[in-house]
């Protein structure tokens, strides 16, 4: 057994490598997980690099055979997912792995798509292939978090985020809200939806601020846009509905009135659904290939997401700043509870400082 | 101009030292400042050390004298504040200074108080001994932070202190509250406590609450506990009444039904005020002799208090809770800002974490 694990720990540097490589396409990737490949000749020496670069593209493994060549032959490939099995939009990389005379496959975790989950790893086997596997396997799950969940769950990774004032408050009384964070939160804010499938508001957000919702140019692939409306009383004109940017959808419930379609300008696609609740918009989002979402809603439809599950995280912005105001905009509206203990207590990720502002992340 | 300032630098590990020495008495010197002494003989070795312990008791520079005795013949003195010269409950410093025939006064700062500032020095200065000062003269000032405001203000210095869920709720629409934070964000408080001279709840946390408002031990002086009531409409029995641990002065305007007192438990002060302005009560607090006072109260005294510039610092507990609730209690009533930009802006101080909340501190 220390054989065993003396031999995973060898490839641990280079998994560290292959997991750098397959960050670089973060965001860009979805419905397909984050992987980076690395191979090595039969001395150990660096032959080939690769990354998944969005769905349709290379996989990993067959980028960084390409660069390989020749010399893959005797070799090992270092992979942070196990390979591909199946045919997908590419054909499987199990195949190209055997094809390429390989000696070993070290790969980091388990793909959890019941399509592959082992069977990747028992074809290479089967073509006699020595096939390791675990290595730094938790940081390897760590960056496709959203990927794994997705597929557990039948629903993308949410995401909520608010800015609020040091006393609670998302805006003034009289609506105002710009800008309660600072110019590098809001920048941080961009940054976060760059890594983002979509994007969500409610009708009220869309009604109150005008947003845009873009990265400002920080992903090449800005995220969908969705609004999501009970009532379709939504404005005419709206920065969301110029769709030459991104890609903008007005979902709404059986209760919209479809009117509103009538004189919209073309652009925005339509999603009907049955229900109002949050968990069925997000279904149609996973069918639409969506890991991971933001939710940048106001109060009610925060709290819909939550109770609905349909909320994994947290990103508060706390700005150094007092608005008060009893009838201020907070960050939630009611759950009802009785008691703090029935109150929903969170795990700490991530603490930042944004210029004077505090950006706080957490894990439901 | 170089000599001197290497002259200077020369005694900065010693005022460090000093400065270590004055923050033992940390809370337990009001209306007195911190005050920390060194005494070398003439060849520059250690031979007395001494720090304020409190009113009425031997001033830092007396106190290192003592133990200096002869040695301190031809030696230095360092001391983090101007020496006094003038009788308050001790007699004063600069005529025990003269009387030990110390060569040299090195000084961290000038005394703000009208009966010494400078006039210490000069008499010393006249006496024919070397006078430094201004050697961490920044650090000095720090550690009297409070003590300079009140002197210069006519008020102690304010810490507004509050404890909330991660969505700005100090507790839920029932009232609920316990617990929000951590033992450890609650011992914190404890310790706060402990350094304050007095704390300050309205009469609504006392009939919500019924709290203890100790140090809890953490200090050999607990801190008075103030009750400001406009009303007087008080509970007959609660755990401020019973003035065995600490002492408690029910503050009260023009309003306050004095009738409330007829029937009270014999312990608590009345404090009669000719206003409900938090600043005449603060006025009173300074004439009582605190320099640093903690408000442990409600979102509509702690508006006012703001408001009134009764409040320098600010705690803010964040717990990694969510409560919800459009109702709940938030840590602030309104002010009336019409932008985001007319609100109150605050300097970071100080980040920690208390197990998973954090603990902010802010200067307004």
């Amino acid at each position: 057994m220390s054989d065993v694990s003396l031999d995973l720990k060898r490839w641990v540097p280079w998994m560290r490598r292959a997991i750098q490589l397959a960050l670089l396409a973060e965001g860009m990737t979805s419905p397909n997980p984050l992987v980076g490949a690395i191979v090595l000749d039969l001395n150990g020496n660096l032959v080939g690099e690769g990354f998944h670069a969005g769905a349709g593209k290379a996989h990993a493994e067959v980028a960084a055979l390409a660069q390989a060549g020749d010399k893959s032959i005797d070799g090992t490939i270092i992979v942070t997912l196990e390979p591909c099995c199946h045919h997908g939009l590419t054909p499987p990389c199990t195949d190209a792995i055997i094809k390429s005379r390989l000696k070993r496959v070290v790969v980091g975790m388990i793909d959890p798509d019941p399509r592959v989950s082992g069977q990747g790893i028992s074809r290479l086997k089967d073509a006699g292939l020595e096939v390791l596997d675990g290595v730094l396997k938790q940081e390897c799950e760590t960056i496709n978090r959203e990927f794994i969940f997705r597929v557990r769950n039948g629903r993308p990774w949410g995401i909520l985020k608010w800015a609020m004032s040091l006393d609670g408050r998302v805006g003034l009384p009289n609506g105002s809200s710009k800008w309660i964070t600072s110019q590098s939160s809001r920048n941080k804010v961009h940054q976060i939806r760059s890594k983002c499938d979509a994007i969500i508001v409610g009708g009220g957000t869309v009604r109150a601020d005008d947003p845009i919702l873009t990265s400002r140019g920080k992903s090449n692939f800005e995220p969908l846009r969705i609004v999501f409306s009970r009532s379709l009383d939504l404005p005419k004109s709206a920065n969301l509905w110029d769709t030459k940017i991104a890609k903008t959808i007005i979902a709404y419930g059986p209760d919209g009135d479809e009117a509103f379609f009538s004189d919209l300008p073309e652009g925005p696609e339509r999603l009907s659904l049955n229900s109002n609740d949050p968990a069925e918009l997000l279904v149609s989002l996973c069918e639409k290939g969506c890991n991971k979402i933001l939710w940048e809603c106001g109060p009610e439809l925060a709290t819909s997401a939550i109770k609905s599950n349909c909320v994994q995280e947290l990103v508060v912005f706390i700005a150094p700043k007092l608005l008060g105001g009893e009838s201020a905009m907070s960050p939630l509206s009611t759950f009802g509870f009785e008691s703090i203990n029935s109150s929903y207590k969170l795990q700490h990720s991530f603490l930042e400082t944004k210029d004077k502002d505090l950006c706080w992340r957490l894990i439901f």
